[in-house]
């Protein structure tokens, strides 16, 4: 499509993230399955239920904009993935492959952050404040689980990594 | 290579960002251009002039690790840019054009935060305090610059793409 208008701009970037958290939803079993520590499959499939309630608040969004909620491939998050399947692919280690999924995950958390923070200021300098108000739930979901991946690094993983 | 150790993994990734930070270099004055807010083109050619002091700031790492610095094609980085230059290419309106730049940037900013985060890390808990150091200059004025970005968009640029 062509885009005109920052509401074009934000519908399909709007699009751009429900490809996002779809695909998601189908990643991070695989991820959770190569993790080692048990925190950090915790964190994994804890992560996976709230992405699974990422899709359904973005399908809200597209329903209150009345439109279809439709997705669109996003090159970024492909991207992200082919990195982290080759880095993964190189590692013998288990602790080292804990210390480069967490890795991995958190430049995922990162585009999903940056997005929502995006969009969200988009929604709302459009005047939309219900639709600001939950890409701003799922944004506060997205640090926090950023955060978490930070703690289970630091507390253990690094650690015996580098032992 | 295959990696063995946190120490490996570490020297991967640097390689990587030593790729994304060379390729920022060329890709930043473009983005310069598109931009029709000074604001825009001042921030985007004031982290130009960061970028090549992050290019420095790698060489410095490689060499007190005494390796030869080395790029390694980041996957993730492609994804980006590929993005971002299909959105841009969709854009006909110059207001919208600079909420789209801002939002592009902001993803590329949260990569190279995320990957910094996770270097600096792991080089404290490797014991090289002299290399967490660099690496948490570039990190702050990776958050800096994503920081000034979102000034712009707020102040400005959202309301004439809005309006």
């Amino acid at each position: 499509m062509t885009v005109k208008t920052l509401n074009d701009l934000f519908v399909e970037t709007l699009r751009d993230l429900y490809y996002v958290e779809k695909k998601l939803v189908k990643t991070l079993p695989k991820m959770a399955k190569k993790a080692s520590s048990e925190d950090l499959r915790k964190a994994i499939s804890d992560h996976l239920a709230e992405t699974e309630t990422h899709v359904q608040r973005l399908e809200q969004v597209f329903e209150l904009l009345d439109r279809k909620a439709t997705a669109k491939t996003c090159e970024a998050l492909e991207g992200l993935i082919k990195e982290a399947e080759e880095t993964m692919d190189e590692i013998e280690d288990a602790e080292t492959l804990d210390a480069a999924i967490i890795s991995s995950a958190q430049t995922v958390e990162h585009y999903e952050i940056a997005r929502y923070g995006t969009l969200a200021c988009w929604a709302a300098e459009i005047g939309n404040g219900e639709v600001a108000e939950l890409l701003e739930q799922t944004l506060d979901e997205e640090k926090a689980a950023d955060e978490k991946l930070t703690t289970i690094a630091e507390d253990a993983v690094n650690q015996r990594a580098a032992a």
